[in-house]
């Protein structure tokens, strides 16, 4: 049975209580619930893992080598910035989804460079939680499809 | 009954002859095929327009205001300095999803750059015909929930 | 009896249905009939041609060639790439007047940068329809003034 | 009865003697004689201020608050680089056009960038004396219109 | 009561041993009991954290969401690459002054860049210690007129 | 007794009048009166001296060269380009603040630069009027523990 | 026998009427003529293209894969924007020399970046109707060389 | 007797399952393992630090100020923004070594730009492990010779 | 007799108080009677005018226009941006040399632009009061040289 | 008869053992010996000069004035920086041809600017051997063409 | 028996008179004899030369290919500009360590960059005449290791 | 008796047949026979050097340390990029002139950048061979005030 990880970075935790015109009205739990619901009908399976400390996301990739098929990542602002989280993605060399909730490229100059892009497989950005379901569908497929 | 709009931008008329390695190797009928069938499912309409001329992409946007709930925009290498095709994007005011076949952001510098994606709804990009499929769905949830 | 052409870009077919606030509330044919009672008070001749493709307004140019005695450019987003046009209003080498209904260095970045401006005669933007009735009248003088 | 002020910054009361290959033959006088006799043609009354100092524009802006219905502004050199006179303009609030005798982007590099132009109603450049006459005449119709 | 949180970024904890042409010769302690001086005769209460972990900060702020007034924050390191700290600054939406103990403008190039400014009420920077107690001041002021 | 100049630039004697979002109600005589006050409370003297002519700034620097002990100074538009009191501060060799009454550092792209930031002890911004009376009770304290 | 396609961007079709200090005075029969005439001495078969449309030049090298052995491309103006017709030529996977009349190097700013150099076999430019010809050549020799 | 920190950055402590080609195939113990056999023969301690928190390694500097005589720093990817870990350098005011595993020089763009290089005693890079003992050698010496 | 104009900007009035090991110890007035020496002994009449204000910098070369036959040119802090200046001296046609007591080249960063170079018929720089003796020498000659 | 040389820069002199894929397998001597054999057919003169001194080369073309006809240059490396090549090339004003074996524009980015390329007659890139004999074909012609 | 070269660049001949603190007391002679000693502790021969020309540095290479196993390349300020040089080492295939006396990169920004460092194996820069014999040390290694 | 070098770059010898319109018709050898007149006049010693190659430069320099009080530079071409001469001028330590006979920035962009502005005493260009005699002239006072 396929394994994902969904690695949400910092100030994510806060949904809910973020800006609703970008972020959405469910918490993160919420969010969760949401994603579980469209793993349980694609008969995968998903963890969560949260944090505000870079080094801990790194951490959690590191401890998850080879005990996963795949990551869907939302950065939040290391997206911009996170060299060491980049690193770590290249290392573990899974395929991941970069996802955001709001579209990063219709916001301020400084939200509109990724350090992830460039290695990850795809994006989906602009959907609120929606962008998170769309990459498990997404994923789940690409992943069977490969491992045939 | 919601109607949408699949616009797809010059060269992709060619999809199963280029490059297997970036596009896949389905034909743009096949890949539309993809997308009926998940607009057969989702009960909505869809329409499919390609040229290899950024004013005939034009003509079909204008000819179709009024007529349809938004659109999936594919803009091949218009992506990255079609303006006019911005300019009537901007005016019709509907909602639309930036779609690519690969992912932009890991290939040649001059691809990396959008002119669509500040004025998207958000992008999904990256996973061959798949992309598509995924846009509809997410356009279809998020106009329903937003016209009721 | 001199003779002008009315030269309008991509998207100016959508007067009246695009943003009020930028483009004023008349249709294109509209803002022809103010241009056109100019004209009759001059005593000049007027043409107008409108399209959303860089190549029929190039074509247009090489077909009136040694036709007119100066023209009215509103390239719309042309203005910013459409080195194609450029190319075509050098090689007529007749004077032209750059017009713009808004007001492009008051708006998004990319609408600043115009290909044109070195080698219009003078740029006239921000007026609303009342930028192309000024072109034609100091077109008018200063081409008369000219072939005395 | 409207009420404007045409404001010339440094060197402007050299024309006559400038090169007369960008700035014509006609002296401030004879300009302002032209700029006179359409004011009075119109029905409008219009003042002349002309100063080397940049600080003697702005004292001059504000004494005249509230007692002028807009400006006709040629910043010379101080178009490329007078934030202060800037801040004047956008202190008082009123409409103003932008006006040069010669075409400022087809000649060097520095004068292509003006510090004005993103906070002016338009700009009307390269027609000589002509610039001023067409900047009165659309400026005084547009403040009547918005005045009703 | 009012009540605010300072927050000193990564290597202020070393205040007293670090270079004293900058910072100045008191420890972090000495110049807390300086701000607690000033707060005790305001009349408002303040807390202190400090941390070298980004996350830490991050943690910290929103565990005070609901619970503070206002914030002074000196970033250290973090002032010129924290967009982490800077999203949960926007998050939290209370006013917040940016300290510098030094006068960042006039050292090494790459301390001149701050990500914090644009989102910050105001800065201090330049005054050793004063530059906390000068902001306290000012905060307090600020937070107590606009809640009136 | 220790005696300090304010000095103000270009357009911030139209206090009250301009932009009240970005620059508050008082007019520039009120927001001396507050100075003012402080000043007595201190025991120290405070000269004030506004101009929208850069060279009369720097006049009057010259002048009170050997007569005061330190400068409070909000340059207006000048601290973006005015070179001139830029060498005019070098050369008195006075301790001077740099205040602003709005955050320049959140406005437009051409305020965000100062020519007097790296020359300065420190800066105080963002505050209205109370930059002004955090400076000069930061400026007083300052000059009395140097002078000791 | 092999066959080459020339392709002639826009404005090209105005040859004997541009400026002939850069471009010559022949027309394009006049130019294609020569070419034929070389290619005949060859024992190639070449076939002629022009148009002012970039969707036109993609539709013909569309219509031409698998049916010629290579391409001689002078884009006209579209060398320095048109990344649609680099898309098609990069999909066709034919080898292609990049002509020029004149020295595009040696010319105005805007001339001088080609987005089609990267993918071409080479350049020649700057030597009139001959640049044609010695691409025609070249190109008939390494393909002979390469098929061998 | 002279004591050294080797201090490794994030993702370090993955040696051995990294990709070989760029970082050998030693794990980090392995390499520590060399580096405590030169420590050996030339009669220095040596202890190791590693971690994947930038603000880790901050702590970790701090706690042994006064310690040591000298670091051997891998930044891992924080060597490319790690400003906060750079500020902690500054502090401690101790010769360090930058070392590096593979040739950053020679890799991405993103590699190419050290935040420590120009505080650092000097740069080791390019040899794999050997880097760490080639360091510790020269180190050892010029601190020896230093404290003469 | 030929004459000329030594034409100070700001700050210069300052010399002998100014930083000497930039500007020398001498006086503006001695600075002067060196030039009036020199002039004496050529047999040239030379004037001398300095000014904190720009304004008034141009409204002297206005008014000595026809009376004079070259000018040394010292700009101060103008010479960085003092297009004003720059204007009135392209306006007036006459030859002029550009001064500099210290050498603006091996200073701060912005004192290595000047905008007043490409027009001067050549610059001196670095050699304090000789600066100004050995533009005198090189502009009489020149000008008796050009007057034959 | 017209006279040419062939003046090859740096590292040519090591073709055939250099990169095969970019330079071909001739050697210098074998690759003259093609370009003689089309002298000979011409009925030109033609001679070589190769050196890996820039100064060497920069002596040759000065020998060489008023006793040749015009050049075909490959700078090797100084194409990208040796401006004192350039300027002896400008000095002679001789027709010249820029040549490279392989195409500079497809390769790294300090590759693709050329300092010579302004000043060239035109451009011949890419196709080994046969860059030069077509620059010589070509040069001969227009020598020829221009001198009648 | 390996055999290495030790190249130096321009101005490397006058060790021992060029600023000792970045560059060491000790002449090139005596940096040689202590290169010599480690060659005959390693049982490694290695030759020297030294050149301000850098044609001549390039002949040398030349000369040496097939006849040595690595070098050892200062380049002296050719390492900032030398494309010429670069070309010869990429040409030879053999193994290089870029050594420095100083650290440049901690120098002026003009000694920053390097375009040398993409090719070379690795750095070892800034422990004066150390910096060569560690790259011996490790050269040999390397070298002994890879011909196994 | 005081000894200066004069050292002319590449290209300098062909004064009197380069364009005159920049560089004058004197010859270099008239150009020396005006310096020398004035040395005779002034009592100091002459050299003069020119080379094509910037080893000989830098060689000449090296083999006069010790030997000459100061240098008067031309650099030619290598103003522009000449690192290695900069360093052995840099190396030298003695005061230099930088003179160039036409006025480089009035002329391309490539000519307006100097590597050895920051490191000369200071510049004087524009003035043809005057520029070197004004430069001894200058020099001469300069040196004897310093040694005395």
């Amino acid at each position: 049975m396929a394994r994902f990880l969904v690695l949400n970075g910092p100030n994510i935790n806060m949904l809910g209580r973020r800006d609703a015109g970008y972020y959405g009205v469910k918490t993160l739990d919420e969010v969760n619930d949401e994603i579980r619901a469209v793993a349980d009908r694609l008969g995968v399976e998903v963890d969560f893992f949260q944090s505000n400390h870079e080094g801990a996301l790194v951490d959690c990739i590191q401890e998850n080598w080879g005990r996963m098929d795949g990551l869907i990542v939302n950065g939040g602002a290391l997206t911009h910035y996170g060299l060491t989280l980049k690193d770590a993605l290249i290392d573990c060399r899974l395929p991941f989804v970069e996802v955001h909730l709001s579209n990063p490229l219709a916001r301020d100059a400084w939200r509109r460079h990724s350090v992830l892009s460039d290695i990850a497989r795809g994006q989906i950005a602009g959907f609120g939680w929606r962008s998170y379901t769309a990459a498990l569908e997404i994923l789940a497929a690409l992943v069977e499809e490969e491992s045939r």
